[in-house]
């Protein structure tokens, strides 16, 4: 591995985490908290390790796809572990375990945490930890190559990497003007909600905070009760955007390009409209008599789908009391999660599809054993490497959740909580049911499963590949 | 599809079912029980449907796989049907469903139940119940095969679609001759462990029933207590015949062969030893203290191991009383499940094992692009068709799951038993966990849920495939 080209790549992003961390410190500033020294500290911090690494820049930029993976999974590790430091420092969550889970827990949009009263957090603290989302939902490293004055082969192994979904829409042919594009929509969409929540009465720091967790399909919310204390209005607004931004972002480039045919041909799009559609029906006539009305039941049952298929996890009621037909539905959700090239985490629908096709081509095989049946998708064959890729993401999501199964239930929880735990941070949704329910939080588990519970976060941010290779000794071969 | 060939081929097995309930008939007439004329009118039903079926027989006897798979997928839910029969005329299980839950569970090996005593049971009715589990064992496909005087490329059809696994050893170049030394190996360990199990005290009526429910991994008892109650020695020799009936069959042929090389070459053998004695050292010290002995605890844990890692499902203990890591180690075996070839269910352990290496390989891969790493198994690459049909079983194993789960979570069971109820049925074991755990049993469900299982267990043993193509339209063309 080029290790120069690496720890460069580190600098840079931990020089944007130090320009980042300026934002709470203005946040503080304005509410006058004493924990503005903080961030200020832990900015410096951030920029006093990026700089030596910056200048490690080596003249020989290319990168190949080893140094990419091995850039973002460090980078997706060191934002945690440097994004833990305000909440340490400033006495928020003492015990940096629980920090760097719940910053990971931010950075790859999970929303998991293990704080049972986040109202006791200092308002600039509760900005920095929504903050997060909205930072690791497009990516940072998407960011980099966006506005890194160098461009070459290398930033595609980088947005490679870290963006989620089984093939890398590149809008366009060169990626730094793809990665702006995305950028675009992203802050462009975030401005939206912001403002459609300060419609209907959001402060700014509610609405930015309440938008930055839904913007990144993360889930952090700034009371105790999530999203269950606000109005109809709001629930029903931030349910609609938790929606859009599932869909994948090629879809409103093609809108925006003019190409509405082109965008209304992604099958994707309209499966996952499907599947939310169907999921809330079902879960609407279940739940339908524990409410007053039928808007009510609508409302909440349409919130919890959204909040569970895009991985967000906020809750306006608590669903782990909701019969089992409901709570098993979104659990499948859970699995699934939303389209590729969204914000949202999962195995994405896109990969649903494409097994889903691979197991019907078996059967026509079966049938017809010299036909020759194609899997795919928008009308078009899929290459046989991009089946290989979904099949073995499939393999290694399933054998991942199995060893954070066992690593955790040493912790002695019962099965229902250790299971939805693992998908919950696996999936980056957030809460599950049992004693990680939408009520409850992650303070139960011991040390060594809250850091292992970190890692499948950004194991699962990442699409699992990224961080394996980190363990492959070749990797690390000069 | 040809329609007299999977008549004749369903009458047949019929004929065999006609057959095997004589022997029930014979145990009932020794212990002189009124039920014996159940069994002979049972038995006489199966011959009046299967005569006009055997009578369909065409001329043109070649048959293609689609012929195949419907047949066996057929001849296992006829068999079934029928099976059920003398549970219901005799009263034993009044209601058809359960006695089809039930009969199910013995042809397919998994041994659930949803009787709370079976010791109210006549002997002879515990015999059938237990002959089912021998005679679903082993395949009666591939009895058939090894007995029917016509021979044809359609043996092979039937054989792989009964035969668990990635791939149908074909011992020696003929089927026929395959599928007689299958079950002369099959026969020989039968005789083994009843005569071991008389040594140990049994009569038998115990040695053959348990022996039955060891030889096909089925897990049917005769006592409440499953195999609880019994001394040291026979849960012992249980335990050891349990994990030799989940090793593959040709390692037994190799043996006899006298190929000790090649048969000690089979990583599959290995692995699937290494994992019962990892599991077991684990889950020993994790029960230590619960015991007396250590004595105690290792039986207890290499009996649960074995009972569970090959599918049987036999008990001493209630395992849902020990602690979570125990637990998750065992529902984690359950998706294992034995080798290919063997008697045992789950995704196999070669399975796993294929699965594991493409992981590797796809890391491999990602760290040297132009690298081409093969994936090989007992030192050979595998063809890409062995590597996509493992994918895709493996996928289809977690849609049926998933399906599975969403129907029988109507009934409000909690997540815990319905989660383990889906694996166990599927995976051929037998309890789960919860209301399905080793002292409970499946009457819990509704109607609905119980034939819902009973297709999972037939789903789940003849690997999926077979029935699923019998849902597509064009297997029903003539």
């Amino acid at each position: 591995m080029k290790y120069r080209i690496v720890s460069y790549v580190l600098g840079c992003v931990l020089g944007i985490e130090a320009a980042a961390m300026l934002l709470p410190f203005g946040c503080a500033v304005v509410f006058d908290e004493p924990c503005k020294w903080t961030f200020l500290l832990c900015s410096l911090i951030c920029l006093g390790v990026s700089v030596p690494l910056i200048l490690t820049r080596p003249k020989d930029k290319t990168m190949f796809a080893k140094e990419g993976f091995a850039a973002v999974a460090l980078s997706w590790i060191f934002m945690s572990v440097f994004g833990a430091l305000p909440f340490v420092f400033s006495g928020s969550i003492p015990n940096f375990i629980d920090a760097f889970f719940e910053t990971a827990s931010g950075f790859t949009t999970t929303g998991a945490s293990i704080l049972s009263d986040v109202e006791a957090l200092p308002k600039s603290m509760l900005f920095w930890r929504s903050f997060t989302h909205w930072i690791g939902g497009m990516g940072v490293l998407v960011f980099l190559v966006a506005i890194l004055p160098v461009s070459g082969g290398g930033n595609l192994h980088l947005i490679r990497a870290e963006s989620p979904g089984h093939s890398v829409g590149k809008l366009v042919p060169r990626v730094k003007s793809t990665a702006k594009i995305l950028y675009g929509i992203y802050i462009l969409m975030t401005i939206l909600e912001i403002l459609l929540l300060m419609v209907g009465g959001f402060d700014w720091f509610e609405a930015s905070t309440l938008t930055f967790g839904t913007a990144g399909t993360g889930g952090f919310g700034i009371l105790n009760s999530s999203v269950g204390e606000y109005s109809s209005y709001i629930q029903v607004i931030i349910t609609v955007f938790m929606v859009m931004f599932g869909v994948d972002f090629s879809f409103y480039y093609l809108l925006i390009m003019r190409k509405v045919r082109s965008a209304f041909k992604m099958e994707e799009v309209w499966i996952y409209l499907g599947i939310i559609a169907a999921s809330i029906a079902v879960i609407f006539f279940n739940i339908r008599d524990a409410f007053g009305t039928s808007e009510e039941a609508l409302r909440h049952s349409a919130f919890q789908v959204s909040s569970i298929i895009t991985t967000t996890g906020f809750s306006t009621v608590d669903f782990d009391l909701w019969p089992q037909l409901s709570k098993t539905i979104l659990v499948l959700l859970m699995f699934c999660g939303a389209c590729a090239g969204s914000t949202g985490g999962g195995l994405k629908v896109s990969r649903i599809l494409i097994l889903f096709k691979s197991i019907i081509k078996e059967i026509k095989v079966l049938v017809h054993p010299k036909s020759t049946v194609k899997v795919k998708l928008n009308g078009k064959p899929l290459e046989h490497e991009v089946l290989r890729g979904v099949n073995v993401f499939f393999v290694a999501y399933m054998f991942i959740f199995a060893v954070a199964m066992l690593i955790i239930s040493c912790d002695n929880m019962d099965f229902t909580t250790n299971f939805t735990a693992v998908v919950a941070t696996l999936s980056n949704i957030g809460p599950g049911l049992g004693a990680v329910g939408p009520t409850c939080n992650f303070s139960g588990y011991s040390t060594v499963s809250t850091l292992v519970l970190s890692l499948v976060m950004i194991i699962g941010r990442l699409e699992i590949f990224p961080v394996l290779v980190l363990l492959s000794r070749k990797t690390w071969k000069k």
